[in-house]
């Protein structure tokens, strides 16, 4: 293999959300047993956005149109985005975040958070660089990484044995930075397992970072879904240098707005502006008329982000209920975002193959848990951002297929 | 400098199209002469698309909130694009470039195509690789190759002195093709100068890809914008071996949809497959919803693309009537493209600074050649895809400044 097809064979999509339209059925039939069961089939690899389930935000399309008919200020930004709306958006976002962002240095806007997460880490981690990584996170961090040619330094996180905190190894932690890691990245509320990090935890990873020099770049992605009772702090407005830091956030979840593909990083001006001259590079700019669509972005009518926080609670806690009459399973309450995160008792068939089972036989598409640390094969991830009395039902087939292939 | 800031200190936007806000007017002052010019500013950086120039094909708008109302099939497409708009995408663009194209496995919809440029280097050149570049040539070319960490090999291209060929050295490409150069990327028609390729350029070409083995990746973005008489060769339709070749093309220039966004490549699956899977990481997919407008491509209102063209043509020759006019001034007539590359006669002030003394004192911006070839320094490029009064108006105000600091 030359050193091209090496580095494309790590990178496989065919379980990534979305593409499994792209899978074969090679042998899937041999391992069935019993009848396909009836119901509307729920794709959970990914949030619903249909008018039945979790539609876009009010007023994004008409913020769109504006933009189009504001012709080419609005298609021709900046490589980092429209002035106007960088204010803006900066100025909610240091107010969300308890600490400043300027507008004009500390901020750039991309396609969709992908976006993001690709211009920091390619702007700040170099062949053969050591980066740390949460086990489990958000799959596409370690492809990143690796397509780089950074070496991945694995974080552990027990998500499942704790309740106050997130888990994380904070020793492993600064073991790595001793070892020379020097960019940690990190998703919070932790993507899959909807775990938020402590007070605690983020002030021991900003002391550390601080101590060590290390950047971090943490993804906060569903930092705004948070359910009752849950404290959050937020990594940049805990004492890490901020010259040190980079914050991910986008109107892809929550708002349901991912059909535009918007993003935002955030943080220190020095690696913004690699980020600049990458995204010029690498895509010019996030969609110019989509951009506008950010103008209604922390603007949403009153009292709807917590009406649709209260609606994705009770779809969390009815799945839950389902899912914890199955004996074995283990599974967490995610304290925000819309991901559940099941460990599956023993099954007769390998999890991979229960997985195309469930799509096969109940309509019921997850994402294997392989995809987010080699330690999590025998868990899955479900977005529950869909219509709930169908995924209420999507789950009750779930769970009937475990009985049916329990070992 | 750490590697990471070597790298990024070669990746300078400062003086890339849209990009001059952000510089700095240090020691101007000192070298202007007489007044300002009175007269709307024209941003020749790029094309305008108001609705006083050339605005979004019609029927774009439409397009792109049907999409949003159809919800998350257009929200959630695959990574390479939507299957049954790719379908349609590659029938056109079978038909127009004289080849077939699958829409199932040789095309990918990406994000401008920037995006497809990128994705298309990114999945072809490996770190220490040597690529082929045109000089004079779109300015991403080089910059994109540097990132990968692939060697540049350039390639001469005499475009002032030839009109019925580009002028491209075929001698040097053999020697580059024969020194291990293993990927050539290009742009046809060439940005910036406008030239088309000859039926015989395009036929040497593939005969040497096909000997010596090595991938083309042709950008053919403005192969539908071709003035009256033109001869054009599809490089894909030419001979070359279809396992070899990437052709990138995209509504943003002829069809003024800069805005959404939206490019293409199609050719070799195996490299396609390769970009999906990096797509997958960088930005997951082109916008989904503006995905929906390439609905609207080589589908346009009969008469409609002829007009546009005719337009464009008008253009191109009163500013070259009123450019010519100036003794010294060099121009070829452009083939193809809404580009023009004038280079300049001796001037008192570098050529780097009269292009900033001409968006100071005229209102007019333009690209330096700088960014095109080390060796156009004294050329600038302008797209003429502007109102026609105004563009007419800001040339002659560039011809009075030109003037004004001659040698």
């Amino acid at each position: 293999m030359s050193l091209i097809e090496q580095k494309f064979a790590r990178l496989s999509t065919d379980n990534a959300p979305g593409q499994e339209v792209r899978q074969r059925a090679e042998g899937l039939d041999a391992l069935l047993k019993g009848d396909t069961l009836p119901g509307t089939p729920v794709d959970f690899s990914h949030g619903d956005v249909n008018e039945s389930a979790f539609a876009p935000t009010p007023g994004s399309l008409e913020a769109f149109v504006a933009g189009v008919e504001s012709g080419g200020e609005q298609a021709y930004t900046e490589y980092r985005g429209r002035a106007d709306l960088r204010a803006r958006v900066a100025e909610h976002l240091g107010r969300f975040t308890g600490s400043p962002v300027s507008g004009s240095d500390e901020l750039i806007i991309t396609p969709g958070t992908q976006g993001a997460l690709f211009l920091s880490i390619a702007s700040t981690v170099a062949p053969g660089d050591k980066v740390a990584i949460v086990r489990p996170d958000y799959f596409a961090n370690r492809k990143l990484v690796e397509f780089i040619g950074g070496e991945i330094v694995p974080i552990e996180m027990d998500y499942l044995n704790n309740a106050d905190r997130a888990g994380l190894d904070l020793g492993q932690l600064e073991s790595a930075f001793k070892a020379g890691v020097k960019t940690f990245l990190f998703s919070n509320p932790n993507n899959p397992a909807g775990v938020v990090y402590s007070k605690d935890e983020i002030g021991q990873i900003a002391a550390l970072a601080n101590q060590y020099r290390a950047t971090v770049i943490v993804d906060q992605l569903y930092s705004r879904l948070r359910y009752a009772g849950v404290e959050y702090t937020h990594l940049r407005a805990a004492g890490i240098d901020p010259g040190n830091v980079i914050t991910i956030m986008g109107p892809s979840k929550t708002e349901s707005l991912s059909g535009y593909r918007l993003g935002v990083a955030f943080g220190a001006p020095k690696l913004l502006d690699r980020m600049e001259k990458l995204q010029a590079i690498v895509s010019l700019r996030a969609p110019g008329y989509c951009q506008a669509v950010l103008r209604t972005w922390f603007e949403e009518p009153e009292s709807y982000m917590e009406e649709r926080i209260q609606q994705h609670q009770a779809i969390r806690d009815d799945l839950l209920r389902v899912l914890r009459s199955v004996e074995g399973l283990a599974a967490r309450t995610p304290q925000a975002g819309s991901y559940l995160f099941p460990r599956l008792p023993k099954l007769t068939v390998s999890p991979q193959d229960f997985v195309r089972i469930l799509r096969r036989q109940a309509g019921v598409t997850v994402t294997p848990g392989t995809e987010f640390s080699p330690d999590t094969g025998d868990s899955f991830r479900l977005n529950f951002s869909q219509n709930h009395a169908a995924a209420l039902h999507a789950i009750e087939r779930t769970v009937e297929l475990i009985a049916r292939y329990r070992a």
